[in-house]
């Protein structure tokens, strides 16, 4: 009847029992690997030890195997997953996996959902979301989007060139957007594809070195060269596309935010420890005025993060698109994980940027979500012109 | 059972009703005032108007005329309130009245509530509190107070120096905070005192000319010298001062934040509208990116605002003194609501500097919350040490 | 022959005995009217005195009774008669008289010179400025001027509506910028008119009440309603004035910035002083960390902003247009300037809010420096586009 | 005899040398490796190259076979040669070795300069300075310093951990300081000593694993158990060592600063390039608000830094300390630096983030100069300190 922000008990005892998991099970792991796993056998060890904890897949319905948590459950248990980096693929919900699973589950036949969704959903394989592409074609600008999908007899052929196709290596599958309506620059139509890993018309171009390393399955190229697929590969309805991508991202963002917020406390955590035992010209590293100023700018960081991303999921879980929700919280967790980061491995000083602990590997995972899922200047564009809009209305 | 950000239909009424009033009523009267009223007809004017609306004295408990609003039906309300900087006055929110009437329900006697608490809920009388002194005595370190209570026959003679002591030109009287324990340094135990206006050893010094200037009655120094109070003119225990300013210290910070939460957004709202009509360089204003940025910038400032503000509250009203959360959710909104302010006057331009709009006077009358309620720089020590005491538990 | 900052022997001696004449004869009379002075009897008894000291008009040259220096010199003088708000006016080089001085002298026929530029010089009279209009008029975007002068017999008429104009009541002359060709939006042509003060086409519509209140004669609207000017009341050539006043400018901004520069000196050094000497929490407050912070950032901003005016004045004393230096030189400024100021009032805590000390003051008067001779957003486009129009040439 | 800030021609024609051999030559390497050699034969080559284009050296003086720059002449060529990673290399005036030869010119007796000065200036050998320890040794506070030297029979015997050695791997001689009397945590008295690469008390523990990766020799952790070395390894006075590091240390500071420098250039020019040519939303990248603003900044953050740079240059060839100068200027341009970088990855959006161009890789690179040669925490405490000094001299 009012305010309430308890996650209620159930969520409670899945976001503790998770977050001893980490710590136990996962952190180990972690250490040992640097923070950076590609192995299928360590994914699947880390998945077993999940199941066994019963922590397994918290976002995907019952009927799947999961524990069917609503964005507000998500926002407290995404959270103790990611305070490792290995966390989250652990409870099989690292990125794009879990996105994919979410509008599988919103979107795909039945028939999609039991060859595509239920594997995913057990962990069995893994799958990428292909949409962006090199300049000019799609990034911050959807509508820029330049691969094609022609008819062809009994199905589609999808031509074009992909870039920053997250764990596109080893995926048993891809959902693929081509444009299948309009010219790049509108807006058009677009339509979403379910590819086979096996599809001779999709190659990996290559691998691309980027600053982060730690999401499995890497950061691809991905060539599409007369890529055939059949009728049912589409997903969903022809030409809605860019409306399935919007259901997809609004969620996507908000679960990225809780994920690397994890993080954001591991590393102040990392930094408060640092902090209460470290001598510096007589004192405690923790009296130090400066530097409590950084651990206190660190909590309120985080804090507001949280408070950003519970309104976001509240609108979300109402049933809204929460566009402009979304979009704030992103950016402002965005941001406010990058500073949390820095200001610990500040604290931390020459440790903080040694291999010794594993804040400077944080520094380059996080640094990239100011820009991926939308930079944060398109983001406040967004932002702005909402209200801008808003008030033009208010006038008339 | 779980999270929920609705604040619940009745407080959503009447935050909705609050709103309206404040368009309709407050705001002509503020802008015919430049947003500095200090006469007590207009006061009881606006008062009138607003249990006329019947949005006067949200706060309060049914038994005093009010509408009994926990914190986070406050935030909402006051929010509303606060879009104008004369709605507090004109529900009898403003400070520090609204704080003193928090903690006389709390704390004051059956007969101290008729005689005090009663009229001051009316906006029959107004208050103060008098705690702040000059240097070196209690300022952000509370447990340097100097001010001296002795016990005398049938009562106690209070002598010390106070001063910032807002509203207290008129008000009916005053809660004095004074030593009655301890050395200043030391903390001690103090008591609060309620001195009637009419104390002859109660004298105001002078007005204390400010940057900001629309708290009703000013800000104001005050001198007790041989002031004799009888037995019960004490505030409940004798000695447990600092306890009871602390039950008013976080509700207060709080509702501080929420009334210029209002502002923030009111300033917010004349930038916006500024921007959607004003061209520059053949542009609209509102479609440089520059400025559009500012605007995005403002949201997220705003809405991160809110989420601290709704923490800190529901632990209040979940019974904790949120010490960590009123000092979070206070270091950030202080500088929060600044920013957002001083954004609305750079979108404006001249402007903005002018006397045609009110931003300058918002930007003068926000600059010192940064300050009072404890400057940012204190909540921020305050938040890195339970930061790190919690870490030193958790090592041993 | 090689990197030398020394400002030489006679600016250093000149620099020296105009800090010792501000600390000894101006800032007692600065302090007596808390730092706002609009009395002429005021401002002529403090130019008496900078005369009799020997510091009178460093800027304009010998033969109007100055001392010649170059904008490497002034940026040394001007800085430290810039310590007190009323420094300038004594020294006769505040703005916007200042700024016209050295137009003038650049630009004025000998008849002129001798009609308007002397008694400037010698403090007799007065001037202002009128550029800047209300929206949609010239303001951050020149090209849009308004106000139109069209040839009458035996000279031009002028019409249009000029705000902000610094220092107009009670100017001898206005220097007026009216369009002579094109059409607002389009460049054109613009012309500079010297009106007199007497001219009873030239009406004073209001004071502005604006943030700022030590600019001496006010921020005022001027009314041109079929003001007649004879033929050599053009300053320079006709259709010239947006030429000139690019030569104004440059010259003009960085001016500002030296005086501003002075005022951030003096506010660090009262709360410098304050930090030195009040304790709190068991200690003095300048051994508190953040207050620490924030007085080694005030260093810097400082030193940071005395450097990026050196470099802009020695390309201005080369004889270029420094456009992207000046610019560089007074976005930096105008921002650092406004730091240094709100972090000594954070400093002082609520002494930095009361009229106690000058602060408040100054944070009320530096503020508009960050819109007033381009906005920070302006000057920052303007610095975007010249790199990269460096950068588009390079590819060619 | 006034503000100069031309370089001279001389310092003039080697700098526009120098920026077209890294163009041509240094870059080109720089790309083919990433940014990133450890191959003795690479640095040979580019050294070769640098004799060839008479570029090698700038900082030696002409008897070991260099072009005697002072801190000025240093100011404008280490920047060009900054502008790539290698170019430091190259010109063998990268950290520590340019360092060491300034201190070995300034304190080493004849026979040690031939000794190790000769060869380092030619790059036949390289050097490192073994000063940094692991906590709670020597860092941000070099008084803590725990490596201890006693004196034996013909000689010391130095016994210690030291860590963050950068360059160890491979250098010709290493420059230990270790304590020659008083305890940690005291100042007492510290002594420099040349220790042989082959001594075999000296032994390298192992590479630390760092954020950035580009300083040739990597940093390392090295162990001194029972080192001994003869009488003559002593560099200048014993006890004196303190006093020497703060000889090193002003200067070595200033020119990270300029090397560093040319990286924020090179960032920001790549950024600019992309920005100029990349279209989104229908409209360049460079025609946007926010990406001219986050380039206009790029500029004003390079300008401020080599203003300071040159202030604390000018007051260093004065044959002052500037020890606030250079505590101002390393302070801002180590921040101001990291912004660029910074600004630039987020200009250049997912590319940016991408090994295609090689800002990931500064950003890695330039992260520890806030923490090395003084964290910008410690530089911004001996600043405020400084200040305060100052005032209470004033006052008494």
């Amino acid at each position: 009847m009012a305010v309430d922000l308890s996650p209620g008990p159930e969520v409670a005892d899945l976001a503790e029992r998770t977050a001893k998991f980490v710590r136990d099970v996962v952190i180990p792991v972690e250490e040992e690997h640097k923070g950076v796993v590609h192995s299928d056998d360590v994914r699947r060890q880390l998945q077993q030890a999940a199941k066994d904890a019963g922590v397994f897949a918290p976002h995907v319905s019952a009927e799947y195997g999961g524990h069917g948590l609503d964005m507000r459950g998500r926002a407290a248990v995404f959270e103790e997953a990611g305070y490792s980096l290995l966390g989250p693929l652990a409870l099989n919900i690292a990125a794009p996996d879990e996105g994919n699973m979410h509008m599988l589950e919103a979107i795909a036949s039945d028939e999609q959902k039991e060859r595509y969704l239920r594997p995913l959903a057990t962990g069995e394989i893994r799958s990428c979301f292909a949409m962006t592409e090199p300049a000019p074609g799609a990034g911050s600008d959807p509508g820029a989007l330049a691969t094609l999908a022609e008819r062809v007899e009994d199905g589609w052929r999808i031509t074009g060139r992909k870039w920053f196709i997250t764990g596109a290596e080893g995926a048993g599958f891809t959902i693929c957007m081509a444009r299948t309506s309009g010219e790049p620059g509108h807006t058009g139509g677009a339509t979403m594809f379910l590819v086979d890993a096996d599809n001779p018309g999709m190659k990996v171009v290559r691998h691309i070195d980027t600053l982060d390393e730690s999401l499995f399955g890497g950061h691809i190229e991905l060539d599409f060269d007369g890529c055939v697929v059949p009728e049912d590969a589409v997903l969903g309805e022809v030409d809605e596309g860019f409306r399935y991508a919007q259901v997809r991202l609004g969620p996507a963002r908000m679960t990225h935010c809780m994920r690397w917020l994890g993080i954001a406390r591991r590393a102040q955590d990392i930094a408060v420890a640092r902090a209460a035992e470290r001598e510096l010209f007589g004192s405690r590293l923790g009296d130090l005025g400066m530097v409590q100023q950084m651990i206190a700018d660190n909590e309120i960081d985080i804090a507001a993060s949280r408070g950003l991303i519970l309104q976001a999921c509240w609108e979300l879980d109402r049933g809204g698109h929460a566009s402009q929700e979304t979009a704030i919280a992103k950016t402002f967790c965005a941001e406010a994980i990058w500073r949390v980061v820095d200001r610990a491995v500040q604290i931390c000083g020459s440790l903080g940027i040694s291999g010794d602990v594993l804040l400077g590997r944080f520094l380059r995972e996080v640094r990239p979500f100011r820009i991926y899922d939308g930079p944060s200047e398109t983001h406040r564009w967004a932002i702005a012109r909402r209200v801008l809009r808003r008030q033009s209305k208010a006038v008339r």
